[in-house]
């Protein structure tokens, strides 16, 4: 029997507004929750979404999620208010990005409810959003023995620390980029870093390095892996979501959850990646397949061995 | 029979004195030349330096390096001379540093004679310094077969890029750190800048990443390996000259120098730079032997796959 886990994914459904060195995306659709939602599609049609909308989001966009198997029952729609709204211009080294606006809109009232069929979800995970929010999902699962995936980022650290921490120490797995990781543990390396978050509370840790790859550890375990080698890099927006989407799809599909299992779900999560970033928006996503990321898995282990 | 290739190096043999935020190394012994050839050392007592010092430099040092088989016949000591010197500051992040005085001394007048015996050298190693000079002791190889690693800066594409060219241009493979690859290419990717500099000359090039580990290109392979993860770094110099002397070392006692050669070569390399900066300047050079090597290795590889 193939084994396809509940994967419920919490996460913002948004508007972007993305300039680049190499152009602009104008007005697209983004969202933590849409990559990660569009990522773990790759291997799953048993997700669910949970967040919030404005009138303003195009059903089309909600139609083409549940085309991808993506539950949005979840998705609220506040009929009279607007979507979450995010502009931002990347530099030229299309890493660090200047926050043009943020428009929190119907954001602000978020108060995820997670009806019956989701509350069981084998796999949760928590992408970056308030983590009185994350808390909230978090306290509606009622297994017991979910896996609880958790993103965050440094404005979390610096405006709600404390509610942070209380979700980092209920996690299985953090994943969390170079920089974060230090901020948070007041280190100056990653590897001291990830060993003083495991005493936080999680189980495992993730550490991103945007194009230098990620790092696993555990208390007994270490992994490391490179980004997938690209010549061009034209949105780096949602690279993240899509690396932790494509982690938990590829671990819904198995029985156990061990460390064997996250590495390889770290190769997938770092290939669904590689292949967002080649797009604006969503648009890489949009046009990916198992068989091609399947393909593209082949070249890069012939780059690692 | 054991093969052995002859090693030869050029390369500073110099006095350094380094300050970090955890303590400072004083004056001591230094130089690529130096690095490079306690690294290769580990493999290999088939090497010699070509080189040159002062009256100030001590005989113990000398004496040491050829206790470790390295032949010291081409390091020239100029009577009423004094040794090159370098002191520089590295900054909190452990990589960037600041040059406080840098007195060439007897280097000026450099000018390397390659003995008889070492002009039938299979490998030769050209450490960072003026490309002249490298170019000289290219000139002076009787080895039509020879394998020409180079390691450069961009002190030289600065100042003296025409005969760098002119040098890179003749080598098998070029040893170049991320940021000197972009700005010899005036590329802004380390993989385009990695075919541009294959179209200048090499058959293969390795980019060197420091913390991030390092890539190898040639026309139909790559290949990409993380550093060794170290919870902290005393002292990053000599690095990558212990990289590229690792690199060296192992190439030599090879029949032959493929692309898996290269890679297994570009594990060691890591492994002994991750034993360098682990002690002040040479210190974790000098404690080092295969054996303590091979066990990192077997640590290092369970962490990549």
């Amino acid at each position: 029997m193939k084994i396809m886990k509940k994967v419920l994914i919490t996460g913002t459904v948004a508007f972007d507004d993305i300039e680049t060195p190499n152009g602009n995306s104008g007005k697209v659709i983004g969202g933590a929750g849409t990559y990660i939602g569009l990522a773990s599609s790759l291997f799953t049609q048993n997700s669910a979404i949970v967040s919030i909308v404005g009138e303003d989001f195009p059903n089309d966009e909600i139609t083409f999620l549940n085309s991808r198997g993506i539950n949005t029952q979840m998705v609220e729609r506040v009929m009279g208010g607007k979507t979450f709204y995010w502009k931002g211009r990347y530099h030229d080294n299309m890493i660090s990005r200047d926050t043009l606006a943020t428009e929190l809109n119907v954001l602000e009232k978020f108060n995820p409810s997670i009806n019956s069929e989701f509350s069981s979800s084998e796999i949760i995970l928590l992408g970056n959003l308030h983590p009185t929010v994350q808390k909230s999902v978090i306290n509606q699962s009622k297994n017991p023995n979910n896996f609880l995936i958790m993103d965050t980022m440094n404005f979390w650290m610096e405006n709600a620390l404390e509610e942070l921490i209380l979700v980092i120490e209920q996690v299985n797995l953090l994943v969390i980029n170079d920089e974060e990781a230090l901020q948070l543990t007041s280190e100056k390396n990653i590897f001291k870093a990830a060993h003083k978050i495991l005493e936080m509370g999680p189980t495992s840790v993730i550490i991103k390095k945007g194009e230098h790859g990620s790092v696993y550890v555990d208390e007994n375990n270490k992994y490391i892996i490179p980004a997938f080698p690209l010549k061009s890099i034209v949105d780096p927006t949602g690279a993240g979501d899509s690396y932790v989407g494509g982690i938990a799809g590829y671990l819904s599909i198995k029985k156990n959850i061990g460390f064997e299992e996250i590495k390889k779900a770290m190769l997938y999560g770092t290939l669904t990646a590689s292949f967002c970033v080649e797009r604006f928006g969503v648009e890489g996503l949009k046009n990916l397949n198992l068989e091609t990321l399947n393909k593209r898995l082949k070249i890069f282990k012939s780059y690692l061995t």
